[in-house]
C-alpha cells in the first residue's frame, strides 16, 4: 500500500474521522446542543460534507477567506470566530449577502465600523474572555459590555446574538477533572452574563466549546451551541490533555526514511517544520518532541511501543529517535508513519490529504492533487 | 500606503533584499567562491532572478519539487541539498534530463538505488556531518565514506563531486567569534577529507555555507562553494546570532489590529501560527517571543523602541505586548509591522510577498495574487 507515495504525505483515516464526527454529533443531539464545528482543522469541503450528511448545517471558520471557501460549497450559516477585522468590510458584505453570517465583536470601534459599512444584516456575538486571557471582554467588565451592546443597538443591520467564549486554557489542563473544572468556570461566567442581560435581550444565546471540554464533559447547562474543531482528527496534544485515545487520532504523516545513524539510534526522515509545524510537546524531563511514530495495524495505525519520536525538526528534516531493534527494520526509502503533535497546523501546511483508499482530498488553498509541475 | 491590505501580508523590501544579495555576490567574487544560494528561503522565481542579474547561475533547493519549480524558470545547475529521497526516482530522472543536477548521498543503499534507476548523469556529493549532528557521515568514519565512494565508482551515471556539509550548529552561536570557531572546525574537517581523497579524486570540491558563517567570516580557504539561503531576508534569529543588523531584515508582516487590552498592555493582531510559524526566540528571562514590532522609517522599517513583541500565537491570533504609550496609538483596524523570528518558515506559510511599491510577488505553490474566491 502507498508504494506511490514519494514525499511526506498526510494520511487521513476516513473511518476514524467519521467516527469522531458521529460521536460529537450524537452527543450534541443527546444534550440538545447545536454543534457548530470549527472547520479550521480540516479546512476541507469533503470533510465538511461528512458533517452535513449527519444533519449539521451551521459551521465555524477562523477567517472570512475560510468562510468564503465553505460558502462556495453550500454552507449557509457561518460564524467567523475571530475578533472582526474591519479591514475586510468588502468580504464581509459579500458573505453577508449570501449566508447567515455571525461576527464576533469586543469593542465599540469595530461595531461602529460595521454599522457604517454593512449592506446586509449580520449576527453579532460579544467575545467573552472566559479565562483564556487571550482576547474578549472580561465578564465583570459590564461597563464595556454595555457600551458595545449600546453601540449594536436594536433594529439596525447588527443583530445581537449572545456571548461567545473559547476556554483555550483547557489546553493546559491534563485529565477529565481538570478539564471539567475549566468548563465549570466557563459555564458560571456565561450563566451570570445571561442573568444580567436576558431581560433586555431575551433571545440571547451562549456559545462555547473547545475540543477538550466538548470531548470529555457531559454537562452543558445554559449552553446553546459548541464549536469544537480539532476533534475531527485529534492529535498527540489532545491525547496528552486527555481528550482522546491514540486510537482516535485520524491523521498521520507518511515520511520517507532518507538516512540512518545507528551510532546514535536515529533515522532521518523526510518531514520537517514545513510539513509538521514547530508545535511540540515535552517529555517529563523537559525534552521536546514533534511527533510519535506509529505502525500499521488492522487497516489503521497504532503507536509504536517502545516510543519512537521526532526529537528535532529543521525545514525539511525530521530526526527520529528509536530503539536499535526498530532502526534495524527501517530501510532507506521506506515510509515511517508519524502522528502529529498539532493536527490543525500540520494540515494547514500539507494542504491535502490522502485517504487509506488512496484517494486525494483537497483543502482550502490546495488542489487535492500534487502541484502542477509534478504531473 | 497599503490601505488596501486586508489580512496579514508579508512585505518585502526589495531594496534591502537586493542589497543583501549584492553583498553576498560581491563577497564571493572577491574570495573566489562559487555562490550557490539556497532558494528555500524566498522560494520565488522573481527573487531568484535578482541573483541571476548579478551573474549567479547555480542554485540550491531543498526538494526535487523546488528544483523543478526553479528549472521551469531556466535554472540549469541545481543542487538538492537533502539526503536523496530514492522514492522520487521519476522526478530525479525528469530533472536530470533537463539540468545539471547535484544530489547528496550518505549511504550505500541510496547510491545503489540511484545506479539502478538513473537514466541521465548526475553529480553526487557526500553529505558530511561537520558538527551539526543532524545527518551526514562523520568525517572520521572513513570506512563508510569509502564504501559509498566505492559504490559510486567511476565511469557510470554517478559522478562524485565532493564533500558537502552544513554547519547548522552555527545557529547556536552568538557573535562573530563563536561563529568563526564553528567555521574553523568545518574547514579543518573538510581539509582533512580533501587531503585523504584528492589522490583518487583530484577534482573533488568542498561545499559548505550557512547564513551565519557566510555573513560574518572572511576566510574560506579550501572551500569551492557556499550555499547560504536565509541571508536574502535575514530575520530576528539571524540578528540574535550576529549575522545581520536589524536594518538588513528585508521582510516584515503587516498585521491588522483587531482588539486592544489596555489593562494588560496588549493588543490582539490578526497574525498567528498559520502566518508566522511557531518558531520563537527567548528573552533573557526565558520568556518566548514570536516577533518584534517595527515602524515605518524613511521608506523602510525599523524596530520599535522600547520593544513591542508577540508574546504568544494561536492559529490566527498574535498577542502583542507593548508600552501603554504605543498601545494608545494603535487603533482597531490599523496595521502593525512585525519582523519575523524565522523568515524561511514565515515565507513558506505566506506563499506570496508584497513589495513596498505595492506589487505582488509569487512563490512556489502560491500564485502571487490572493486566492480565487477572494476576487
Amino acid at each position: 500500500m502507498f508504494d506511490d507515495i514519494m514525499t511526506p504525505t498526510l494520511l487521513l483515516d476516513e473511518a476514524r474521522c467519521r467516527a469522531n464526527i458521529r460521536r460529537m454529533v450524537e452527543k450534541c443531539r443527546r444534550l440538545g446542543l447545536r454543534l457548530r464545528p470549527h472547520l479550521k482543522t480540516a479546512q476541507s469541503h469533503v470533510v465538511a460534507r461528512w458533517f452535513r450528511e449527519l444533519g449539521v448545517d451551521a459551521i465555524t471558520a477562523s477567517s472570512f477567506r475560510m468562510a468564503g471557501y465553505f460558502a462556495e460549497d453550500g454552507w449557509r450559516d457561518i460564524t467567523v470566530a475571530f475578533p472582526v477585522n474591519i479591514r475586510e468590510m468588502e468580504r464581509i458584505n459579500r458573505l453577508a449577502g449570501k449566508v447567515k453570517l455571525h461576527l464576533v465583536a469586543e469593542n465599540v470601534e469595530s461595531v461602529r465600523a460595521l454599522k457604517a459599512g454593512l449592506q446586509h444584516p449580520v449576527q453579532v456575538w460579544i467575545k467573552t474572555d472566559i479565562g483564556n486571557n487571550r482576547t474578549g471582554l472580561l465578564p465583570e467588565n459590564s461597563e464595556q459590555i454595555d457600551a458595545v451592546l449600546d453601540e449594536i443597538g436594536q433594529g439596525g443591520k447588527l443583530r445581537f446574538a449572545g456571548f461567545l467564549g473559547h476556554a483555550g486554557q483547557s489546553y493546559q489542563a491534563r485529565g477529565k477533572a481538570a478539564i471539567t473544572e475549566v468548563h465549570q468556570r466557563s459555564l458560571a461566567v456565561m450563566h451570570a452574563l445571561r442573568l444580567r442581560y436576558q431581560e433586555r435581550w431575551p433571545g440571547l444565546q451562549v456559545s462555547v466549546g473547545d475540543t477538550p471540554t466538548a470531548s470529555v464533559v457531559q454537562g452543558f447547562s445554559g449552553v446553546d451551541e459548541i464549536r469544537p474543531g480539532n476533534f475531527v482528527f485529534y492529535d498527540l496534544m489532545q491525547w496528552q490533555i486527555g481528550s482522546c485515545t491514540p486510537g482516535e487520532i485520524a491523521v498521520a504523516m507518511a515520511c520517507p526514511v532518507v538516512a540512518k545513524h545507528p551510532g546514535r539510534n536515529e533515522a532521518i526522515l523526510y518531514g520537517g517544520a514545513v510539513h509538521f509545524s514547530k508545535d511540540h510537546l515535552v517529555f517529563p524531563d523537559g525534552a521536546p518532541y514533534y511527533g510519535l511514530a506509529a505502525d500499521w495495524k488492522g487497516g489503521g495505525w497504532e503507536l509504536l511501543q517502545p516510543k519512537a519520536y521526532l526529537r528535532a525538526l529543521s525545514q525539511e528534516h525530521g530526526i527520529l529517535r528509536c530503539e536499535p531493534s526498530l532502526l534495524k527494520q527501517l530501510e532507506v526509502g521506506s515510509l515511517v508513519l508519524v502522528l502529529p503533535v498539532h493536527s490543525c497546523l500540520t494540515a494547514d501546511l500539507m494542504k491535502r490529504y490522502r485517504t487509506l483508499d488512496g484517494e486525494w482530498i483537497g483543502m482550502m488553498g490546495g488542489s487535492g492533487i500534487p502541484g502542477a509541475w509534478e504531473d
